[in-house]
């Protein structure tokens, strides 16, 4: 998994001037989804239905920073009774409900307790690749490895990720800030070899040599092409403003928009991408890191092919989010157009039935939360026996050539916009700040409470620049789609102990556990229901 | 709280010759509320709702036996660190998420685990209340304080809830089996004082005297008037047919009714109900079962009296469930007719700000779960500092005479059909089996996902016997309500680990952690963001 990845930024994804052959290479042995969304476009909201394989509005971590409550079952849950060693490589941006785990007497230092902390899997090298620093000290509490590593290698200080890794070379060798997106150009201040990407891709091979021949999942979670916009050498220069794809954006986007669409356009971070000087400096230093991935990849691709486990590994390659980069007015993610909410994922599967779709690409409407799922099947356990929690579908049918007979007919997103100066400037409560985005291939439509519709035509415009959802000619089709997603509402998500089979295996038990309901006389029922059980006491 | 217990079968509720004297007599110093409904009209989905101040769709327990998951907070996770103890006296029908339990590594017999079990309450007595054995054994595996006491009442045998306590006097003192209503009318086979109802009582002094002076919150939850229909003497033969009410139904219910109404009226115990010589034997022993739990309140009210603690103790009198008694051809509870749906609640507040609404009446809609929130607030803790988790209201404002500036508009019970042969004869899968009722104290709408909705006039037609989901004329108001139920199924309820008030202080604390999003250049930002954290390591 990369981090605020868009789809559109791989070469086989189109992108004319990024070119990205290792990515491409395990696109040409396995499948591309082309209609792949996550459940919310931020890191910690998305990432918590990728390891639940549940809706946000199901898990409840709908931001940053909220804790996944405690009870909420992860990757690790499913797969470790599986005798799957389900383990963790880079970021998760998972916050653990401490006072879920308090109440509950569960200790954090425990076994359970740790992986209860890192979404069910045990933290091989857990570093969510965030560690700034401020004037109220540091934004993640957790002291990387890499930092040490950083040190190891003659990178000094106390937070050499800040310092070195993801600060520039200005000049003099001066430290330039990885912050101020200026500076997007220039080199960061490590090495290649000792920059994030390269470090977490030595970190999987080191795991993959220790799991050897037992069965395993590893989440190898890159934080990068995710800010600060910092690359190492020769990354920071690969790309230049040549290699900068138009903005997609129109004038009439900003004419008289949807108010919350009008408060995101406002936001500091998508007024400084709108200027052309930043989009040239940023989106190459973005391309850079992407590269980096990829060559990256290669290194691990070639370290997987040596060892074999090429024949017997399924790989999945995707992203939490996109990145708008200044498209439609906007920085950073959060909102719902394709560049923020659609995501890579290409996933090669190593078995024969696969071979039919090498290749291929497969326009079906994807979602992270099919993942679960999907490891679940490939490891040969019915995921609809979990059906009760897992709110996803696997995608092993489509992998194998075997379209399903029943697939969805919308894909769900959600953001609440709490977090955000957006919700305070509109006078919005955290709990009414939602926002939920339902298409189903031809429409995209969000559902802000409090506010109008938003619509898209994503046929008539591809690109999202008319905002139909106040235009009366459409009002059918926004009732048909308010009406899908209030029928999404409606859906049991929380019914999560007993599972559909144990419910219909439950039927007439509790009447041979002596629970006679309705019964005028005993004769009615069959005579085993009464005379064993009754009037074997003598009165007194 | 009673269990099974209709709105509308207490004196002070407008019954003609039922006599409730020691309820009428807390409604005479309370305020008794005339549309208070349960979240889910069925034991286990309901308690569950009182106990979690939380919906069925949000905690998840929608019927008995579906355990409460793991990590949803109950009553006493509220009211214990207020330094309230919280214990039971009676029912719960909890099912312990066990499968949860282990997977947190939560040891079953520890304080934490055995109030997990118990909805939070430290269980002084508990009993189920339903004892039944067949062949398949015993329908709940926790053997009842009360068979032994029953034993060493000298009522022999193993199970003398079954034999004795719910089995009727039939010829010869022969046992008639409680189930069996055509006993009914027969008296128990134990002494008055030995049954349930004054059994428990007694135990809720012992726990009043044993708790003393420190704060305490005690659930005293009855399990009757629920079946077995049988009440020990003089309480069999209180009332007589010539006490039954008519019953109330229309031979229109059932021509071309909803086919999930349709299948509610065809099975078992809707047909034995439908007889009248069923009504006139049950709903006598049902009233005495009634009268008997008000003489027993008159007992517990003067120990209370004589203890002071009407001074200090809040009063709530409720019912998890009403009983159709054959009312629109049903029997049980289940669908939302106001005689399953609706139930009587009775609040005293000991407090002088409450004199003023002493012995009145309040019809605002209120909802179980709003007792939790309630007693919050009697403590004089700040409920909606809770508002996250609980989705309930305090009803303190209405107790002591002050209208709340907003009340809730409609109120919400749900209820998951899947349980019973009706689901598997409409060949509905457990999870579409979900009905949803919303009511705004004009309109009573009921959602069924898969089939048309069920509307009910309760201006025009206060009995519910003209179901108005097909008619033409009203599509406006059932557009309304959908659209209202809409609303509410995509409400927050999952995220319960952060609180409003945590959120909005949160608002900038990230920036002054380092996280500087979409800056061009340092001098954007105050220097105190930068200088000190920045640049301070030299470079190689």
């Amino acid at each position: 998994m990369c981090d605020q990845l868009r789809w559109d930024y791989l070469s086989c994804a189109g992108h004319p001037t990024l070119n990205t052959p290792n990515i491409d290479a395990l696109a040409a042995r396995g499948v591309r989804f082309t209609r792949a969304y996550v459940q919310s476009p931020v890191c910690g909201a998305s990432r918590m239905s990728f390891y639940t394989g549940r809706y946000v509005q199901s898990h409840g971590a709908v931001w940053n920073g909220i804790p996944l409550k405690i009870g909420e079952m992860t990757i690790g849950d499913y797969l470790r009774p599986l005798g799957v060693r389900t383990a963790l490589v880079g970021k998760t941006h998972m916050r653990a409900d401490v006072e879920g785990m308090q109440r509950l007497g569960i200790d954090p230092n425990s076994i359970i307790g740790v992986r209860v902390q890192e979404c069910g899997f045990d933290p091989y090298e857990r570093d969510d690749g965030l560690h700034a620093v401020g004037p109220d000290g540091r934004y993640d509490p957790h002291e990387p490895r890499y930092n040490r590593y950083l040190n190891d290698m003659g990178y000094a200080g106390a937070n050499p990720w800040h310092a070195w890794a993801n600060a520039a070379a200005g000049e003099g060798n001066r430290l330039a800030s990885g912050w101020a997106m200026r500076n997007a150009g220039k080199p960061a201040r490590v090495a290649e070899r000792d920059a994030e990407t390269p470090y977490m891709t030595r970190r999987a091979m080191d795991f993959m040599r220790e799991a050897a021949d037992a069965p395993w999942c590893l989440h190898l979670s890159y934080i990068k092409p995710h800010w600060p916009y910092i690359a190492a050498p020769p990354y920071h220069a690969i790309y230049t403003a040549r290699d900068v794809l138009p903005v997609v954006r129109s004038l009439d986007e900003r004419v008289d928009p949807h108010p919350i669409y009008r408060e995101f356009m406002d936001l500091k971070v998508s007024q400084t991408f709108a200027r052309d000087e930043v989009r040239a400096t940023v989106i190459p230093a973005y391309m850079g890191l992407i590269k980096q991935i990829d060559d990256q990849l290669g290194v691990l691709f070639d370290f997987m092919r040596e060892r074999g486990l090429f024949e017997n590994t399924m790989i999945v390659f995707t992203s939490d989010h996109g990145d708008y980069l200044g498209d439609h007015w906007l920085g950073e993610k959060d909102l719902f157009h394709d560049p923020s909410v659609k995501v890579p994922l290409i996933v090669y599967d190593p078995s024969l039935e696969a071979d039919q779709t090498r290749g291929t690409v497969c326009e079906a409407l994807v979602e992270a939360i099919d993942l679960v799922p999907t490891f679940l099947d490939a490891v040969g356990e019915d995921w609809r026996q979990q059906s009760h929690r897992l709110e996803g579908r696997s995608l092993l049918a489509w992998l194998r050539g075997k379209s399903p007979a029943t697939w969805r007919h919308f894909a769900i997103s959600e953001y609440n916009y709490a977090f955000l100066p957006v919700a305070q400037k509109l006078g919005i409560a955290p709990r009414d700040a939602s926002l939920f985005m339902i298409t189903d291939r031809r429409w995209k439509y969000i559902h802000a409470p409090g506010f109008r519709p938003l619509l898209y035509d994503l046929e008539a415009d591809p690109c999202e620049l008319r905002d139909l959802g106040a235009a009366p000619a459409y009002e059918e089709e926004r009732r048909r789609l308010a009406d899908a997603l209030a029928r999404w509402g409606l859906r049991s998500a929380q019914r999560t102990t007993r599972s559909e089979a144990a419910i219909l295996a439950a039927h007439g038990k509790s009447e041979r556990r002596g629970i006679l309901i309705g019964v005028w006389e005993e004769e009615e029922l069959p005579g085993e229901l009464w005379s064993e059980y009754l009037g074997k006491d003598e009165p007194r």
